[in-house]
């Protein structure tokens, strides 16, 4: 089993979907990505920053389910990261109500001496800069850095973002955003471009759709569940990513086998998200609904 | 092996895409499945009709490939269903520049004595009166019947439509018109109303996101072959269709299994129809060709 060190908001979220409304509940990619990969390996170390109107009580929640707060910072003087938003019936597309950066405006990473022999390093989505800042603060390279980005980085902040792609060795993007990073509409040519940027290894997720990787040449698909009900897509994307590097981490292995298992973990873990609202489709599950989830995936295409 | 039947367009299509442009090739549903269909059975008997403007090469052709065209009805008085249409830079998206009915606005399907021992029938797509003729002109049933249809009857002959959909076995319908056809934005429920219309099992064409096969209650998923070109969409649906048909003819079975095997060979097929233009992709085709492909989709999700 490697270290793991994730870096990602932990925040509010206000979610509007066709199935309801839900205020102020516990968000943020660092929050479901950690939660995600402690059904892995536990401990996982988290660096994040929180405000003073954060509640204790899922702080407590977190450390109970196996993730090491000693790098969340908690700012007196500030408020939490706040997004509000509103998907549509089509579950697919969403419109962006509010964004408090709030004490994300100012996060200063501090990486805890315990954290530091990292092995696995995963970069939720965040400001470039501060994605960089953290793999300046290790003192050591990890055995793997992955990152996860969004389309805001890519329109407004294309150098500090490609310096960062630079320095990963797998890069997580969506469909839309791989497009819009390279300018090539075929997804397997866009991500020999994004080979060409740094990272050899390339995660599209799509969605409804389905996810694929790809290694050193070779392709590997996973497809999501068809689903009867989607009621919120929010952190699926980093649920993904969590039961991925969770998977990883567990397995202490790079191989395109490892990562081929990880793919269908972060897809079933995804699953299980978007059935409930915020973090709640993600909490309580036992190894047996997870191996089941898996198994489902597994059957839909042999 | 058992006996098929196929029905559908035999056309000139002129096709513009970001790549070219091709004018008064060989098109048609019944052209497209047939062709891909003779790769698995030999003979197709296809049910048609084409004008005095049609080329006897092109019938050459297809007779040579292993298409009994006794079924093709040749007009000497009208003109053969033309369509053109333009593609934009995602390939998804196309529009309708030209359709002239011509022979198909008053097509009678005259099924010849010899194909009346049909086993397994194609109803590729057309208008749902003329489907429907050709199940009632059949002595017997065919041990299954399957139809594909398209937006257009979908919205403007809804209740012939849903005459032909509860008179066959499986339906092979794109997602959009899964949506269309039933209102549900899940296709889980999509199908499973499609089920309640009549035919047990239902295939959900993805395009570049694969397709579903909804099968008695059990679910199998086949991505589409990430390509680095798409040169021509044209005709892939189509393609799809008769690979699936005909692998099912070849096994002389509808076992789950063997709707699975016909699902990654459709697949197969359709993916070496959008990498050229009009019917090119499909012709000449090796076995071995074939085989390497069909390798191909199994280890993207392996």
């Amino acid at each position: 089993m490697g270290n793991l060190l994730t870096v990602g908001s932990v925040a509010f979220d206000t979610i509007e979907t066709p199935f309801g409304k839900a205020e102020r509940i516990l968000g943020g990619a660092g929050t479901y990505i950690s939660l995600t990969a402690s059904y892995f390996r536990k401990p996982v170390q988290l660096v994040s920053v929180v405000g003073n109107d954060f509640r204790q009580r899922d702080l407590a929640m977190m450390e109970e389910a196996g993730i090491d707060i000693s790098g969340v910072q908690q700012k007196t003087d500030e408020k939490s990261f706040f997004w509000a938003g509103k998907y549509f019936n089509d579950m697919n597309h969403r419109d962006t109500l509010e964004t408090q950066l709030n004490v994300l405006g100012t996060f200063d990473p501090v990486i805890p001496e315990s954290y530091k022999d990292c092995d696995y390093l995963m970069l939720g989505n965040l400001s470039p800069a501060v994605q960089q800042q953290v793999i300046d603060r290790l003192p050591s390279r990890p055995k793997l850095v992955v990152m996860d980005t969004m389309n805001f980085w890519i329109s407004s902040f294309m150098d500090d973002l490609k310096t960062v792609i630079g320095n990963v060795d797998v890069l997580i993007i969506n469909e839309e955003e791989a497009r819009q990073l390279t300018g090539q509409y075929s997804l397997v040519v866009a991500a020999r471009e994004i080979n060409a940027m740094g990272p050899n290894i390339v995660v599209i997720k799509k969605g409804e759709h389905g996810a694929l990787l790809f290694y050193h040449g070779q392709i590997f698909f996973v497809p999501a569940l068809p689903l009867e009900v989607v009621f919120d897509p929010t952190g699926a994307g980093d649920t993904f990513a969590g039961g991925f590097i969770g998977h990883i981490a567990r397995k202490d292995s790079t191989s395109f086998e490892t990562m081929k298992e990880a793919m269908v973990y972060g897809s079933a873990m995804a699953s299980f998200c978007v059935e409930k609202f915020g973090v709640e489709g993600i909490l309580n599950r036992s190894n047996e609904e997870i191996e089941n989830r898996v198994k489902l995936f597994r059957s839909l295409v042999q």
